[in-house]
């Protein structure tokens, strides 16, 4: 383990040379004008993959953009790992907001800003060092590892599960290692320990065969989006509360444990209203703002139209009117139910003059980290031991496509270790990797192999 | 008045003839293209108000179109009537969906087709022909007539109440007559003894600085849509009831003989309801429907927006959302009180995290007839001895602009005559008025000022 530290502390500057380089091609996967951009980063990281020892490294082609392969299996007998990554990057627009130009990547006041520094390129060199300086410093690494960086990430993963599915053995690992999320404040290491599920509708409420005139009709004539806001009324209370029944029969309560470790993160409410402009905040009293939006589930009307919007006045009742509906899930909620509840709720109370559809999205389920599981275990030791104090265990609200993806085709544990800092400009002008991070975190994934080898 | 019947009844076809003269010219105040046939209209009409005997006949010029005046004031101690009325017209549009030219009149299955044939140049030719033949056939009228025909109905008479607020001396009158509205059925005699007033307002809610990512913040930002909703859903129960507190306590309910009238109207509500394509209607179950859409008040909301509205999905919660609202009054409910006691309910139901703000559009108090006055009472005996029939007394759920602008500068009693058959397509194509009602509704007004001139 020393020789494999010493060898990353003298290659710091080859290293982050290679992210530089890296970081040079503009691999926009949403951008058509940048297919070949994207397809040169694919063969910049299987070359990489080969020159620092990884085995049968190799480009997948997919119905989009390609997925780079590498594996190094040693030794069938011990446990594998798959990293997952991404190598295409976010648009850079509006390219005026940036100091230095996105693909030029520039090192000032400790960070290096770039598109992609963060999210996800310099997450992925990291591991990608650390595997390379176990190569080279010991010849062989201490678990089996497939490695896996797919580049239509920020484009909704469209290739991945049918090249997955077609290709099955890919996947096979005990666990997954994703670097791709943040740390919960800047130099704390953090393991995202939970992720909400999405469920996606859309609610059409309907009434008379036209819009009526509200003079001739008024008090009569049904309003759809009069309807629409009792039935939205009463899917949530002012008090956060979802009165959609059954909607909270699978949600599993945190442990005290879990309370307590969730109090002692650096979550500052007072900052949060400061920051939204809000003089309170809204949900259930009984949780604290952390938890409301990381382990509880939502009701959220994301947008919401019906009758006349244009300027001025118009005397109509509307006959239509349409709300775009998502609810973010945790554990053990589940999409489909949920819908299924919601359009049960609605229809029971939707009066006799107006009729209600629910259209159903896609969604996604909630997923939880294992914590007993060895792999878990072993990033928490690697990160307490570079960072000198215990990562931060702690729950997202978001939703990760990927995530749900690779846990509903393998269920393996998986480890969600974040090493891009909370303010780093992902998805928005002047992202930057911070450079210390890119010192320690090669650091904290060489160490991780070597603790999950001891700990399976 | 045997004679000015004989005469009515030999100048039918003149009458009409002059009727098809006036539908010839394309007198649409909405469309600048149109400005000369507007004047032109107005000089035709001052021109057959000379020929016809009427005196001072002349055409007063507005900021916007002219405004045409005749008088025969023949006795300051009898009293004195205004009629009222429009020579300017709805645009013809959609041009193909008419069968024959909008202004080329055509006499077709005993109606006569043309827009503006009921509105209003069909209605001011029956008026103005009944006078024509007793000043033709007696020299003289009953009652001293005063008559304003204004040129900028169909685009809320900009310059009517300018004009009439510079010459006061227009409007001196005991009562106004105006014929501009229609039968409650085919046939039947109708006079309209109410209009419901109106209130109009834009409420604005607003939440956070900006929208928010409903995975990062859902369960403790708060939702300016869902807010909204709250508050729409606070504003009126599905049982129709509005539950804004005091809004019902000006409300003058109905006697029961009055209530009894409005049962004996041929009002189908299973009609009704097949019209809309609606298997129940909405409303206060303890009033029939003819009762809630004309003398209950409302409280729609016209139109409704927040947040995402395009294609797809976008997980944000919405920071702000608008609704259009209308409340329809009746007597004897204030426009600007009722929205003063909306502001209020909306301000003290808003929860803490959010903004509501009530924006104030023009209002309309609500009209009722004075129906014991000498005019109501003269208009009812004339309908009754033209048609055989008692006629229909029936209030009107919606809001004519220029009664209440007349009711609000003058206070004087209003008879609304209405001649137009309920299916007459005024504003549509193919608009009509019934042959058979030009003919007698010249004789029901000839009879209307001898019956004034007696009850006076």
């Amino acid at each position: 383990m020393t020789s494999v530290l010493e060898r990353l502390s003298a290659r710091y500057e080859d290293d982050l040379n290679d992210l530089i380089a890296f970081l040079r091609i503009p691999s926009v996967s949403a951008q058509s004008q940048h297919r070949d951009d994207v397809a040169r980063a694919a063969r910049w990281l299987e070359e990489y993959l080969r020159r620092i020892g990884m085995n049968h490294a190799r480009t997948l082609p997919t119905a989009g953009h390609p997925v780079v392969y590498a594996e190094w299996i040693d030794d069938p007998e011990k446990p594998t790992a798959l990293l997952y990554g991404h190598y295409d990057v976010q648009p850079a627009d509006p390219l005026e907001l940036w100091e230095t130009p996105p693909f030029e990547p520039d090192t000032r006041e400790g960070r290096l800003y770039a598109r992609g520094a963060s999210d996800d390129k310099g997450q992925v060199m990291v591991h990608l060092a650390a595997l390379g300086a176990w190569l080279a410093a010991e010849g062989r690494l201490p678990i089996n590892v497939r490695v896996l960086i797919e580049g239509e990430e920020e484009i909704g993963s469209p290739s991945l599960e049918p090249l997955l599915r077609a290709h099955p053995e890919l996947l096979r690992a005990d666990f997954i290692v994703i670097s791709d999320t943040t740390m919960f404040a800047e130099g704390l290491p953090t393991l995202c320990t939970g992720l909400r599920g999405i469920a996606v509708a859309e609610a059409h409420v309907t009434t008379a065969a036209s819009d009526l005139h509200s003079g001739l009709f008024g008090g009569a004539a049904p309003n759809a989006v009069q309807v629409l806001c009792e039935l939205i009324a009463a899917c949530k209370g002012s008090d956060g509360k979802i009165r959609i029944p059954g909607f909270y029969d699978r949600v599993v309560e945190p442990t005290p444990q879990e309370r307590a470790a969730y109090a002692a993160l650096p979550f500052d409410e007072q900052q949060l209203m400061k920051s939204l402009g809000l003089p309170a905040l809204a949900g259930e009293a009984e949780y604290t703002a952390f938890e409301r939006t990381t382990i509880r589930p939502t009701f959220e009307v994301n947008g919401m139209w019906g009758g006349f919007t244009g300027e001025g006045s118009k005397t109509v009742i509307p006959q239509e009117a349409r709300a775009k509906i998502t609810c973010r899930l945790v554990p053990d909620q589940d999409p489909e139910e949920i819908l299924e509840l919601l359009a049960d709720h609605l229809r029971r109370l939707c009066p006799p003059y107006a009729r209600v559809e629910l259209q159903r999205g896609a969604g996604a389920r909630p997923w939880k980290a294992s914590l007993e599981h060895p792999s878990t275990q072993a990033a928490i030791r690697a990160l307490e031991a570079t960072y000198g104090r215990r990562p931060a265990l702690a729950p997202s609200g978001g939703s990760i496509p990927i995530v749900e993806t690779l846990d509903r085709l393998t269920g393996a544990p998986m480890v969600l270790m974040g090493f891009a800092d909370p303010g780093c400009n992902a998805h928005a002008p002047n992202e930057f990797f911070s450079l210390e991070t890119f010192r320690t975190a090669r650091e904290a994934c060489a160490r991780f192999w070597q603790e999950a080898a001891e700990t399976f």
